[in-house]
């Protein structure tokens, strides 16, 4: 039998436990052995539930006994998650997690603290959810080459965006709803800014490139400036907006982005709607793969993070490959990024021609005002172009 | 160092040697090994070929040769693929093979005497080609209690339904274009008539239930009689046409099929188009997860059969976890499986709503028929009621 502690009894620790005890048999079976959670740590008790027994608030009584050899970290936010993470490890208890930020900020070092320890830091639940996409990377992919990877990696923006589109809403207004529905915080800044995308990207990334992709070097633009005027356009185009986290190698040099981009419906991106997520990626002879499903919420996440207790179970003793070096990958400035972009501009498309070059212009009735799609160019030749143009708002395509 | 032999040097097979000499810095790294392909087993020679010194006529020189340890097997069908690959296995080399009648046929055979022998036999590109699927399912999903898995999982079939919605184009037009182009075989039978997806489908349900799923129990049919008529029904709907492969289990009992379905904008597998393949995986704690990726092709299948073998080597003397037991899965009979159905019927739909209850009629503007979408029903209960009713065709529908 295997002991299991979880860290935090929130949303994501509860259903852990809820996932474990549900599927047991199968938990079990996969395994190869017993799962037993034999602790729950909280600062809170949780009298009437069934598991009040297993609430422990010491971290020591878990740290300490030596009988508990996996941890699910589920506490979120950097501290005390990584100090306790980092004990565990050091005393060769493998950690599961779904906590992004603390995978982002501190990922290679535990990588690395786990293997010395013959102990293992598995996350895949701090990247699209319960999405399979971590151990596909590690696992499956191995022989590619990997030259992007593309994701709509935030639930929360993807269904304002969906909204916006299927009822012509604006986006105060489908935050607001959003928030009423508790499918955005309080306070949405880390989802509407991109800040969360932007680690999730950072994480994928650094696994795909092996060096370490530092989440405070990549460009970062988040969809409080989507319009509804900007979906007529898209509407027009056959074009849909979604917010992509990116990351590609061309020439090698590497880049890496969060922002709004126009996808048109070759794009298998194009029909993830509401509040589920999906990875593009794309290896030099395998071609894009994608894979799509549910990126948040209680039980898929937790699914996720036992699929890792499970993995460390069979692992016992042994380090799981995890190619993610503490090496930083310097990134290549956006300014020589290439891409298209869509731009309003005021009147007429004359002065956005002599300006960007022959592109397509585009009339969805908006009275003043034209569409203007212009030729693959890098952001550096964009913004010197752009100053000579009375723009109204830009936004990447992709075509 | 690693010594890999490959046996069979078509399409595939010199893939697989084309991918480890593309990638071999990453195939190293992965395997954490050198791996280096010694044989390629082929009845003809290769003169002119850079690895034509590495052909051998006789399989006795791999199966003597102790310094091979992993072998692909690339020669498709039974015989004498089923020989090689099981003396291989008794030998304790591992075998990473891209061949579904094999693995469809004898595949738990092959695996419990590669447990027997502490050695692998791996087929991940046995379907869905380079998509990731075998290993998630077995190394990703395993908390799950799966309940159902969709598939499209025919490259040829996907591309003639999405040319036949795209243009208008008939089914025997679209057929000679596919094999004109290489998308099709001379021979169609295996892919048109359902019978490769019904083997892929075997293999996936056997995988996630546990138990052998025979291919010739499951209830098999093609795309032969889709017309373009059901096709401008389906896009008055909203709706395409796909052949699926699927299996599901509801109420503890198993049911499998190929068949073309009628689904909408809301199933994940809507957008598949070309000669995509993807595949739809329902788990108990999980909701939906979807896999997508080019489902043959020399390279992507190819990359598939090299991540096996980069598994097999991490894993030389190990077994790697699949359940797939010997014991038969006991399907039920298609007669009790519910679901709508799609039909055409003579005149007006008055005999229809009559005979099948309350369902939605469509008109597409055909003169002297109408469509009509039945209610939730058995298929016996489908069958008893259609004798009454003057139909054109029939066929299922996915809400």
């Amino acid at each position: 039998m295997v002991k299991v502690a979880v860290l935090g009894y929130g949303t994501v620790g509860s259903g852990i436990v809820e996932v474990i005890k549900t599927n047991q048999d199968m938990v079990n079976k996969k395994a190869g052995d017993e799962v037993d959670v034999k602790y729950i740590l909280d600062l809170r008790d949780f009298p009437g539930d069934p598991y009040e027994q297993l609430v422990v608030h010491d971290v020591d009584t878990i740290l300490n006994d030596e009988e508990v050899a996996v941890i699910c970290e589920a506490m979120g936010g950097v501290e005390p998650a990584y100090t306790f993470s980092k004990k565990a490890l050091l005393a060769g208890k493998s950690v599961c997690t779904s906590n992004k930020e603390l995978v982002a900020k501190h990922g290679p070092e535990l990588i690395h603290i786990a293997k010395e320890h013959k102990c293992n830091y598995l996350f895949e639940a701090s990247v699209g959810g319960g999405i399979p996409i971590i151990r596909p990377i590690n696992a499956s992919l191995t022989p590619e080459k990997i030259d992007a990877v593309t994701g709509i990696l935030n639930g929360t923006t993807n269904y304002i965006l969906t909204k916006m589109e299927k009822e012509g809403s604006d986006f105060a207004e489908v935050l607001k709803e959003a928030q009423e529905k508790g499918y955005a915080e309080r306070n949405p800044e880390a989802d509407v800014e991109g800040y969360d995308a932007c680690r999730k990207i950072a994480i994928l990334s650094s696994l795909v490139y092996g060096k370490n992709v530092d989440y405070e070097d990549i460009y970062t633009e988040g969809i409080t400036k989507i319009t509804t005027t900007d979906f007529k356009y898209a509407k027009k185009m056959g074009y849909t907006i979604k917010l992509l986290a990116k990351s590609k190698c061309v020439d090698d040099k590497y880049f890496a982005y969060v922002y709004p981009c126009m996808i048109n419906k070759e794009n298998p991106l194009f029909s993830v709607n509401d509040v589920f997520n999906a990875v593009l990626i794309h290896g030099n002879t395998l071609g894009n793969t994608m894979y799509y499903g549910k990126g948040a919420g209680k039980l898929p996440t937790a699914s996720a993070v036992v699929s890792d207790v499970i993995d460390c179970v069979k692992h016992l003793g042994k380090n799981i490959f995890c190619f993610w070096e503490e090496e930083k990958l310097e990134l290549s400035n956006m300014e020589e990024s290439r891409s298209q972009f869509f731009v309003r501009v005021k009147d007429d498309a004359t002065a956005a021609e002599a300006a960007f070059g022959k592109g397509t212009i585009v009339d969805a009735g908006i009275a003043g005002e034209v569409g203007f799609i212009t030729p693959l160019m890098s952001e550096k030749d964009f913004q010197v172009a752009a100053a000579n143009v009375d723009m109204i708002s830009r936004i990447h395509l992709e075509a």
